[in-house]
Formats: structure tokens, sequence, C-alpha cells
């Protein structure tokens, strides 16, 4: 409670629940408690309602400063999608009759070559940025393109409207039904809360060379790296033909030098124990993605096993292999596929909808080497965070009496949507509403 | 285009595209036709819009009494939800971390105790009601609790509110935690849309005496009868030992005259080949549940096994084993499972969005021997009809152009909601919006 820097202002306090993850605990639900955000957004402190005034004496604000909460009201962490095609946005819904490979040569591609056309990148990731933005998405690891232009174009967008923002300029340059996607340089670092992510598409799209040439981009700039691991089994034998003088898939990023205490990998649905021990050694992560997974039929991903190898782990959306651009849904679809494994075999030890709470807040930000800075509620940390009230009028979720806070939270995680997220928080900036609304 | 009653009256005229399931076509999009609703609720016609002017003299209405759906409206039939418990709707989105057996007795069976105050009853039935009826669901197929009165109350309530319904007054005589469960009597049949179901809770809380008691009132008063089999594998263990005179579950809803062609049985996961001939041999119909499946972990069905066996086959929310109460999610669940037993299988035949579609409409009515009355758009079936429109202000989806009436659809089938069901009909009569809001 002390105040170490005498320059900063509280910008925001509010006052009520609070609901985060801790190392420790899946769900902590902090009632009456006092929350106070400094003009650099960052979370100054978080306190019990009965010492606030002493906090009113230490940072000077006013009673009348406080925002108090309503009873069906909370405060919680933003959401971190750590996986999600901003360039495939356009036929999120669609397009979910093939498996990977074929999806890729039929809707993803010629898609994709659309974004030499800066109106149509405009268009889209407009829509895309305030889609996940409204459905309380406040960090997102984007794929975009190859193109160079639409993919600063994205970068600058997220800016705009206030989404922290990892942006990967798609590097690939073989096996594609589209020979142009030959390229490699990546988004330059010019915004506070964007950045570039390396991102070669997957290894059957990238040469040798170009996989060696990316991993030596990220380990000298340190930057983040993105890719995909181990979606299909197709694409793993596909592999094995593609990388004979690797021993297994994460073994070919291994090599390339591309698996980083920053690399994000998404799917791994069929990665063995052996690379999951890779991933724990090298601080790699996974970014489990299970309505694309589903939708695709590409594989069920252990969860369970991942977290007990202690491999970081975060939620993605995939869109548009997954069709919900919403990471409540990556939540639903996660306690799904857990479940769908312990049908198969009943000695699975199912998620709780609190871990997958954790998985979709803290756990993203831990996945993307973010967690010193967003993730949970903790003084020096970054505001990024939703305002959620269960009763909203033409809601979607109906409400009985005697409802505590725990069953207000499962009901928003099964039931919720955008309607409840009334407000959204980056880096202390109010982002939703949108302005211009 | 004969206009055969003279004594109808057109009430309603619609023109622009619309979508249904024939038992050729999957889904069928009619465009640029118009549709007639005579003053007893029936569509009078459906035809090619060039035909308007001889529809005009016929029916005697004016252009301007036509209404115009605008490009991303269309009409479809109102959804079927043929299994859903009313009085487990408090909780709906809590609760899931149990199997069935142990889900009863901890959450489910407190619960429906509380039904004998009928000021409970009141709130959580009108909630219900109305929630569904303005997620689409113009007829369900409802569970009630052994309370009589209670009963009786959401009857009135679904006719009150126009939607149409099956109200199954629970009963059970052992095997249950609750004692006092023990009781028989049914719904009275008093509203045209609203009719009794016959509806023993499900074998292992019912003795011989009640089934067989049930079966004859079912037969003798030619009424619907509604069931739970074959949920989990504890459950089917479980009926052997309590039934060891019959062969199989199925065996013993069929000794006790409870399979007829106006039976319903909810989920059916572990149901054997021969047991699906005795379903298509008695005309008994299986209501898929694929959210309360997942949710408490009883198991996948395999529809596409069940269509093969020619059975009748509808889809359920099993609210609050399942935790949505919109069929748009028990169609998406629906895709999920028979994806996730591709993920399994590869020979599995998945369903598409078109058949999955044509299970929540037509499929539904068949389920339930309604599909006289509902299901599709055909002269001289009751209008139970949706109007969608997928471009509403602060809606869930986002368009992008060129979009075809078959995109527009499976957009609205995988990303929308009920901000998307601008008006809902139920036998000619608008219900939603509720004239009270
Ligand atoms: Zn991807
Ligand atoms: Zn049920």
């Amino acid at each position: 409670m002390n105040r170490n820097d005498t320059t900063a202002r509280i910008a925001h306090v509010f006052r009520g629940t609070f609901v985060h993850s801790t190392p420790r605990a899946a769900v902590e639900i902090l009632q009456n408690c006092v929350l106070g955000v400094d003009d650099k957004g960052k979370i100054a402190f978080i306190e019990k309602h009965q010492d606030v005034v002493s906090l009113l004496e230490i940072w000077g604000f006013e009673t009348s400063d406080i925002k108090q909460l309503g009873q069906y009201e909370f405060l919680m962490p933003g959401m971190v999608d750590t996986h999600i095609h901003a360039s495939q946005y356009s036929y999120a819904g669609t397009a979910l009759d093939l498996p990977l490979l074929e999806w890729l040569n039929t809707y993803t591609f010629p898609v994709e070559a659309k974004y030499k056309d800066l109106d149509f990148a405009n268009d889209v990731y407009t829509k895309v940025v305030r889609r996940t933005l409204k459905n309380g998405t406040t960090t997102a690891c984007y794929f975009a393109t190859i193109h160079t232009d639409a993919s600063l174009l994205l970068g600058e967008l997220a800016d705009r409207f206030g989404q922290r923002a990892l942006v990967g300029k798609v590097c690939m340059d073989c096996n594609s039904a589209v020979p142009q996607y030959k390229e490699s340089p990546i988004l330059e670092d010019c915004y506070p809360n964007v950045k570039p992510v390396v991102t070669p598409r997957f290894a059957p799209s990238c040469s040798s060379s170009l996989l060696s040439e990316l991993g030596e981009i990220a380990n000298n700039n340190k930057l983040h790296v993105q890719s995909h691991i181990s979606e299909n089994k197709e694409e793993v034998e596909l592999v094995k033909t593609l990388f004979p003088g690797c021993k297994s898939y994460t073994d070919v990023y291994l090599k390339h030098n591309l698996l980083t205490d920053r690399t994000i990998m998404a799917h791994g649905c069929h990665l063995t124990d052996e690379e999951l021990e890779i991933f724990r050694e090298t601080g790699s992560a996974v970014s489990h993605c299970p309505n694309s997974n589903i939708s695709i039929c590409s594989g069920m991903l252990n969860v369970r096993n991942v977290l007990n190898h202690k491999v970081k782990l975060g939620l993605g959306t995939d869109v548009a292999g997954g069709y919900s651009p919403s990471m409540l849904d990556a939540m639903r679809r996660t306690l799904d596929t857990s479940k769908a494994l312990t049908i198969q075999d009943p000695q699975h030890k199912t998620l709780s909808f609190e871990e997958v709470f954790r998985l979709a807040t803290l756990g993203g930000s831990e996945a993307l080497s973010l967690d010193d800075q967003i993730g949970n509620f903790v003084v020096g940390k970054d505001f990024d965070a939703l305002r959620v009230n269960v009763c909203v009028p033409d809601g979607p979720i109906d409400l009985f009496p005697g409802e505590g806070p725990k069953v207000i939270l499962e009901k928003f995680l099964n039931l919720g949507d955008d309607r409840n997220i009334t407000e959204v928080y980056m880096a202390g900036r109010r982002v939703v509403p949108f302005p211009d609304t």
C-alpha cells in the first residue's frame, strides 16, 4: 500500500467484485474490494474496501471518483486469444467441411491472396479487431498474410482501436498452391502494445533455409515466434516426409532455432510426450484451439497432459478453422474437448471451468510471455479488464434468487456473450464501447 | 394455387427468401417467393413471386399487405426442442461437474422438489418459455416435475406466450433420493397447441407397475410418451440389474407398451443396433441432446447410425444437463459430436450443417409426430416460423461483400443468436417480440 511512483495519478477506481486467476488459485473471487488504475494504465492498488480511507489519502482521489459495480457485475482480466487468423475472418462461420490440407487449398489460400488489396484488408481487419474487442479479447496473437502492407495495416488498426496484439506477417515459400507466397520480411516494431511476431506458416510450407533465416531473425531481435504444429495426422506424416532428417515435427522447429520462451505453437493435438518435453525445456507454449480442432476434424488435444508436462498453454479461437471469434466459445469448447476425452477414458481428469477460465486469461498471458505485464489483477501489471454485467437488458442470461458470485461467473462463462461485456479496458484505456458509438 | 376454403382470409404475406427442409432436400432455399398465411394460422400458399398477380386475385389481399424481407433476411421454420426440462432452467449454465446419477441426486432432485411452491414455478416457467421463444423454439417438449399444479401452470404459460408444447408431469415412484416423488396423474388436455405427454422419468425411477399403468394411459388416450434411455453406461448397467427379465433397456419400455409412434426417448447414446431396430419397428423416436451428453460426460450418440436405421430423430437442449436453452447451440453441438466421431473413426460419415438444420426443424416435428402440422413450409401446415436477419444493429455476425443465401444461412447457424431472430410466429400468431416489450 505504498505509493512508490509519486508522479502517477489515479485514473480509475472500481469498487465491487473482481474475479481473476493466480498461480495457486484457478479462480479467485475478491468481493467488496477496491481497485485503482494509474494514469499510465497500470494497476496501482487492489485492496479490501475497508482500507479505502487510507487509499484515498495515499492516492489523492475522491470518494466520488469510485465507480461502484452492481450486484450482478464483476471485473475480470481481458481475455487473451493466443491464435487467430485475422485474414480468415471474412469466412468465419462457413467452409468447415474439409480437413486441414484440403481446407487450406480450397478456402484459405485463395482468400488470403486478396490481401494485396488494401481496401479489402482494411474492411476485414477493422471488423475482426472491433469484433474481438467487443467479445472481450484485449490481447490477440494474429496471423495476417504474406502481404507486408496489409500486415502493417492490421497493426495500425489494433493500435487505433486499442487492442494489444502480436501481428505476424506470414512467411512461406513452398508446397503452396499459391506460388507468390515466397517472401519473408516482418512487421516493424512501432506501437507500444502492438508487436511483431515471426510467423512461418507451418513446416510444410517452409523450406529449411527459410526456417533457419526466421530462427535467426527471431533470436537476433528477441522477437516472438508463432506457427502451427501437429494439427492433424496427415500433416504430421507430411512433415516426416518433408524433413526426413528430423526426429519429429517438434524437432523441425527445434533444429531451426524456432523454439524459444517467446514461441507459441498452435494446436499440438498429436504431440508425443517426448515432444512436450522439448516444449517444456525450451519454454515454448501451446495454443489450444478446440473449436478449430473439432470443426475441421483435426484431433483432440489432451490439455491435462500438456499441463502435467509443465508446458505453458493458452487458448485460441483459430478463426476461421474455428468459426467463433469469441474467447467465451474457446473456453466452452475447451471444456467440451476435455469432457469428450473423459467419455473416451473415464480415468481422464476433466478440466474444471475454473481451470479453463485461467487458461483464457493468465494462461494466455504466460503462453505469450506477457505475464509480467498482463493476465491477472496484480499491482504493477497493465489494467486489461472486462466489466461484466450478467443482468443487462435483453441479455442472454436469466438469473434467479440467491445466486452468488461463483454461480454468476459460471453462468457468464457458459451462457454469456458480448452483451454482458459492457466495458473493455486495455492498458487503462477504455476501448469498448467504441468511442464512435 | 386453388383457394379451397372460401372462409379463410390472408393474415400475412411475406416476400423474399425462405429456407426450409423437405424429405428430399436437407436445405431448400426459395428465393424471390411469396408465402401467405391464412387467418387460421395455416400456410395458404408459397409460390414464385412472378405469380403474385394471380395470388392477389385468388386470395383477395393488396400489394401493400406484402411484407418484404430485406437482403439479409429470410424466413425459416420454427425450431423444435424435443427434450427440455423446464424445471431445471433455474440452474442452466451451472452444476456440470458430475455424471448423471450423482448429478440427479445432487442438483436435480433438490431443485425439482421446490416446484410445490407455485411462485417459484411461475418465475422459472415464465422465464424458460420466454427465453426459448426468443431463441426461436416454437415447439418444446417439456419435462416439468411431479407436481400437478406446477405442470398445469407450465402448460398455461406456454399457451399464454404462444409456444407449441408437450408438457409432461414427471412420474416416478422408486430409487429416488426424494421419496415424495410417488405420483402418476397427467396434465389435462385443454389448449389448442399445448398437449400432455405421459412422462415416466426413466426406468430406474419407476416400478414395473407404474410403467404398465402409464403405458395403458398412453395407449387408451392416444397420448404422447417421453422418457430417457441409455444416457450413460452406469445407468444402462443399473437398468439391467433392476429389470433382469428384460433383454435390454429398450425392452423395458417395449414390454410396458411405452414404445409407440408418439414416443420420444431422450439420448440413446448407448443403444445397440438391435434396440434401434425396435425403435424403427414401433415408430418411436430419439431426441439427441449433444450439449447434455458432452457436459455431463454421458456419451456420444452416433446420429448417422440412428438415421441409417430409419429411426426418427430430433434435437434437444436437455436443459439443464445441457447448459444452453438455444436450439442453435443444439445444432452446433450436434455437428461437434458428429465431427468428434469422425476424429475417432475417419470412416464415419460426418453430418453436414444442412442435415443438422433439418434435424432441428423437420426432424423434430417428425420425432414428435407433429410433421403433419409443422416442420417446414408446406401449404396446409401451421405457420410456425422465424424471421431471421443476419444484419441487425449490434448483432453477432459480420458480413462481407458477395455473400449469397447459403453463406448467410451458414453464418446464422454458426454465429447467430436471438438478436438475429427478429420475429417468431406460432400458428400464424406473432409471439416475438413479446407484446409487452
Ligand atoms: Zn491457425
Ligand atoms: Zn432429460
